[in-house]
């Protein structure tokens, strides 16, 4: 299998999750000591088969097993060695594994980089080991990895033991504690397959395990949080991998208020990003964005029952009256759609259920779940296997004790006739014997209606990401610079930069620039058409604002257009180097105004924007983004995102605009920034001006900034 | 103390809540019957120490009191006479407590106005003896009414008795099984006064009860969930009075997609009226509208710490890094603000945690909870402390076992030092003791960031409802007609709606029909400005659609104007019948166009719909309602609220426009409606012509619907 992203490569980490042997560097037998917690959780709460050596050189022995006194005099290079002493300790630990060729060492130690000038250099000398001896690194400053499925947990944390419950959803995070967080809905009935809590990510990172658990058959689900990526093409590429194996990544970061980004800057010291930036790749990789932890899990949840085809419609069968309703109403918020059943299951539903019962969707048996169980469970069989049906939603508002847990065998027993998911919503805080009778048969409940919609509604549109996304595409990979280094920058003239656009197939007014009135009056009389002219000068940005800007100006008057701009801007910025006139042919007017801007994100490279101008933008923030590339056809779909894309299509008897020059402006635009990736920091064409169907779209005005 | 609202009267239900005499009829000794849980619940599960009455032809006595075989024997009129016999049997015991004078019925019996035409018919009835006795109802076909800090179960429901956690949360619901669900907070420690669960409400309904729980001092905040309002008015009065009270109503109203109100509908046969205008009531009667049932006891769990002033500051106190990020994150997510520490408490900080602690805000204090809880609890007690800080937000991400037990000990003592709130959200499925050591300290945590964002955003705008609420608004009365029974309408015509509009002094253009060509032309020659012409005929709705407006006609053409519309018309519209052409000045160019229009919503009558003309209500849905009426000064905060008010306050150098006159014209359209509430159905104004400051605002057109 070849990697989508040829220049990323991606090692496999089978051996790490799964190695043949581990070594223990810091493994103690001292109760309560870190180094036992740790070798504990291999030895007596892991079912770990391979080799296990505990290195301690103050020690003989270890929990009955032989004790080395370093990683040299081990008798095989193991997969995995895990540090557990002293940050001062580590190097040496590392160096004789990397010499000695072991494959990875999972460090727990903190006092690296998150902590202060020392840990930050010290760090560096592990990544210098890595590099030079080709072992990779896990960590630091973190709780460990844990494998469930085996399961094994190379974790020095107390609460390994408490969490372990073996399922199909992998996570993957930076920090613990959230992570600790999630695991801990193993208390709801979920299994994990796996997690990784990667800390200060000096080498792997999210990104790495995100692609192990692509390959890994027993990960149905990934579900990751992040407080900053370390690396964001990497990501990208990862996440392509996962959409080509048909996993779907569910995805928490931090920093979606200035308060977040903040904070965890200062909690993992990584570039946090935009948020606007994060949902728009997000997005575009077909990561799942949620918007809490529980929310996290709980799409997770559904995935682990049934991949979504895109189109699934939806029954909701409840016992209550008002949990139908409300179920239904939170079915209709979500922008879900509710089966129509067949003719045959209402019939059947009609046989089943009693006169007063609501049979059409949502169903209603009312206290039938109380009173005659077995219509109950006859009923949800036919619900569950109607034609048009493809998910059954079971609203169960309160415990009832004994009945509820009735209920929940018998909601095993419909399911296990039919493949159609069947997926409680147990939205009271009294869970019962009915709750984990439901969560042990397979059948995980959501815990609320509002989570529920939210996640049918993600699961489903997975299924229609995975059906329409575009195989072949790949972001623009380039260096994305050094984190908090920004870089030098100058903007190109007006001039130059349409020169470069239109040297790239971007339509674009072809201006000259006139250094004296008369080349000024000549110029306009070959352009022969009423004249935009604009004051040339590297020192002024904001051209109106010093009165340098003259529009619809005839050719006649150019000359002393000419004089007029000159002196204003003479008068208005005394200093600055005035270069001469820009003069360019006027637009047709009746055009629609749109605009284009590029930005170099420091994690994810160069990410577009578009819109169309003034109000649209500026009141209702009506703008769409995509990460570079952007092909035509994707930039139609960019278009058409926006809600005031029907300015476009023809509103209130306008002509249909040139969607097809303008999608074409687009990708031209982003093929340019590509050929110029390392170079272009920034750049902004405002206005667009957009023709009707068959006169084209043109940049009116271009700001290029490009690294000094 | 006087109503408020003065149309509506609100009976004193302090003898149904706290009742000194109860009957039941149909109260029995047989296990397992209706009337034995009833009965039991009474005399075993609760504390009631009035006088009980069983009342039951078949049996001598019921659980050792002696039965009687009717209420008409009974020694007393009974506060309250409890009903679970069957349907059949409901009216008869009702006509004996009504002339017997007894105060109140609950009458749990279903079968009635839900279930089929008989039972709607003897609903009727029940209504009538209710009418001619002075009997209050409460129900048919609910589960009953509960007085938790007695307590006092007036239920058939075997859960009452699991579900007695006394505090100051009411509760006042329709359906039975949603109000279950929220009484089941009480196993996240959550406290109830009260629960009302109407069912049917033929007499008493929802507002009755919101305004109950308003002067009852054991409340401090009241969560209802709504199907159906049965009287829309009646609600506002009860709303008002609670905001009198200072105690906020927290809703959840079913109906806010097209499937929960067609099930809602369904459900309980009310009408659930249109979720933009029940969101816009909500918002202007001060109640807090939540979008799930969690969600309404997050809310209301705040209230019952302390009452907002609309200005809170919070702080964010975590021991754990990604923790404390999350939820500063969503502090800023939801609109929060975290305060600034004093250099007090900095400096206090920085003695009481380590260096490597983070001591600004968000608080991250590292380990120490586990390592030394001395130190965890004075350093919430410094951040608790703080001048600038009005909240303390505690984030528990993982339950650690006995440390997180020992730090929920020391979180209870850090509150006995100060009145400043802290709120835990233990944010982990997995709650052990420390989770209930909260609860039970009255510390009750909140279960995740994304509802403790929503919460504490909905607490503080609270207290700013409070402070600014206008204390002698109230709605416009009327009667809003019969449910299902959609009146008979007619169109004025745009001459008879402008001068209606006109008299009640709405600034609109002054037209004229003219029946001739001549007429027009000589209108015309008055009128000496370029002119709008119109078609006028009543069977001609959309004017422009066939050919029958034309704009700008100077006034020399108004004559062929004339012509050509009426033949446009005549072509387009062979049948209708062709009064004339109505000729008005054009509006002066320049002016920003709105609109507004009045709809009879049936459930809360006369609502305003504001907004801006065009694309910003037909792309961006930009617009603002509100309840009639509406004076100048709420006009103009409708106004800002919209996204696009800056086109009025002066765009892009556009001059500003006239927003006093705007406002007034608003406020004499609310006027007009008002004093023609029996009438007008339905109002269009659009465009509303606003030109610059100082040069007044006038309606365009105008279509008025009355009853016919």
């Amino acid at each position: 299998m070849t990697d989508h992203f040829e220049p990323y490569q991606f090692q496999d980490l089978t051996p790490l999750f799964n190695p043949k042997s581990i070594a223990v560097v810091g493994a103690s037998g001292k109760e309560h000591s870190i180094g036992n917690h740790t070798f504990k959780n291999i030895v007596e709460y892991s079912k770990f088969e391979g080799t296990l050596y505990p290195v301690n050189p103050k020690q003989r022995e270890v929990m009955g097993l032989k004790a080395y006194p370093d990683i040299a005099s081990l008798p095989e290079a193991v997969d995995v060695v895990v540090i557990v002493v002293p940050a001062q300790f580590v190097r040496e630990a590392l160096e004789q594994a990397g010499v000695k060729g072991c494959g990875f060492a999972v460090i727990l130690t903190s006092g690296f980089s998150e902590a202060d000038a020392w840990g930050i250099a010290e760090e560096a000398k592990l990544v210098e080991i890595s590099k030079r001896t080709g072992i990779r690194i896990y960590g630091p400053n973190c709780p460990g990895l844990v494998n469930l499925n085996v399961p094994l947990g190379m974790s020095f944390s107390p609460a390994y033991k408490g969490d372990i419950t073996p399922g199909s959803i992998a996570l993957a995070t930076q920090g613990g504690g959230l992570g600790r967080n999630m695991m801990q809905h193993n208390y709801r009935g979920l299994g994990f397959s796996a997690w990784s809590s990667s800390g200060n990510e000096c080498d792997l990172q999210v990104a790495d395990f995100v692609y192990h658990f692509a390959l890994d058959p027993e990960c149905k689900a990934i579900a990751i949080l992040v407080e900053g990526f370390k690396d964001g093409p990497r990501f990208a590429a990862a996440a392509a991998k996962a959409a080509e194996m048909g996993k779907p990544i569910i995805g928490l970061k931090v920093g979606r208020s200035e308060y977040g980004a903040k904070a965890a800057q200062s909690h993992t010291a990584s570039i946090t990003g935009s948020a606007e930036v994060n949902s728009t790749v997000f997005q575009q990789l077909g990561v799942i964005e949620v918007d809490d932890l529980d929310e996290a899990m709980d799409v997770a949840m559904l995935f682990t029952r049934k991949q979504p085809t895109g189109n699934e419609k939806v029954a909701v069968f409840a016992s209550s009256g008002g949990a139908a309703s409300l179920c239904a109403d939170n079915v209709g918020t979500a922008g879900l759609t509710l089966s129509e059943f067949t003719p045959e299951t209402t019939a059947k539903l009609a046989e089943t259920l009693p006169s007063f019962a609501n049979i059409s969707n949502p169903i209603d048996t009312t206290s039938i779940s109380i009173s005659h169980p077995q219509a109950l469970l006859a009923s949800l069989v036919v619900c569950a296997s109607d034609a048009n049906t493809d998910l059954v939603l079971a609203p169960i508002p309160m415990d009832y004790g004994i009945y509820t847990e009735n209920n929940a065998k018998n909601f095993k027993k419909a399911q296990d006739t039919t493949d159609t998911p069947i997926v409680p919503i147990w939205f009271s805080e009294k869970t019962g014997a009915g709750y984990f009778e439901l969560a042990r048969s397979g059948l995980v409940p959501f815990r609320s209606l509002r989570n529920m919609g939210k996640a049918v509604r993600r699961w489903i549109d997975y299924g229609q990401y995975l059906s329409t996304r575009d195989k072949g595409w790949q972001p623009l990979i380039v260096e994305t610079g050094v984190a908090g280094e920004a870089a030098q920058t100058r903007s190109l003239t007006e001039a130059e930069g349409k020169a470069e656009l239109a040297a790239a197939d971007v339509p674009v007014t072809a201006p000259e620039v006139a250094a004296t009135k008369a080349e000024a009056a000549t110029i306009a009389a070959q352009m022969g058409r009423p004249l935009a002219m604009k004051i040339v000068s590297a020192q002024i940005t904001h051209k109106s604002d010093v009165g340098g800007v003259m529009l619809n100006v005839a050719p006649d008057n150019a000359g002393a257009a000419f004089d007029t701009i000159m002196s204003n801007a003479a008068k208005a910025a005394p200093g600055a180097t005035l270069d001469g006139i820009l003069l360019e042919p006027m637009a047709p007017a009746g055009g629609v105004e749109a605009f284009v801007g590029v930005a170099r994100d420091p994690v994810f490279g160069h990410v577009m924007t578009f819109g169309l101008g003034g109000i649209y933008v500026e009141m209702f923030q009506d703008v769409t983004r995509a990460m570079l590339p952007v092909s035509q056809t994707q930039a139609k779909a960019m278009i058409a995102k926006l809600k005031s894309a029907k300015l476009l299509t023809g509103y209130r008897g306008q002509p249909p605009r040139d969607l097809d020059a303008l999608a074409l402006l687009v990708a031209k635009v982003s093929d340019y920034v590509a050929a110029n990736a390392g170079r272009i920091e920034e750049l902004d064409i405002n206005p667009v001006w957009v023709g009707a169907a068959g006169e084209g779209a043109q940049a009116l005005d271009a700001v290029v900034v490009v690294r000094a």
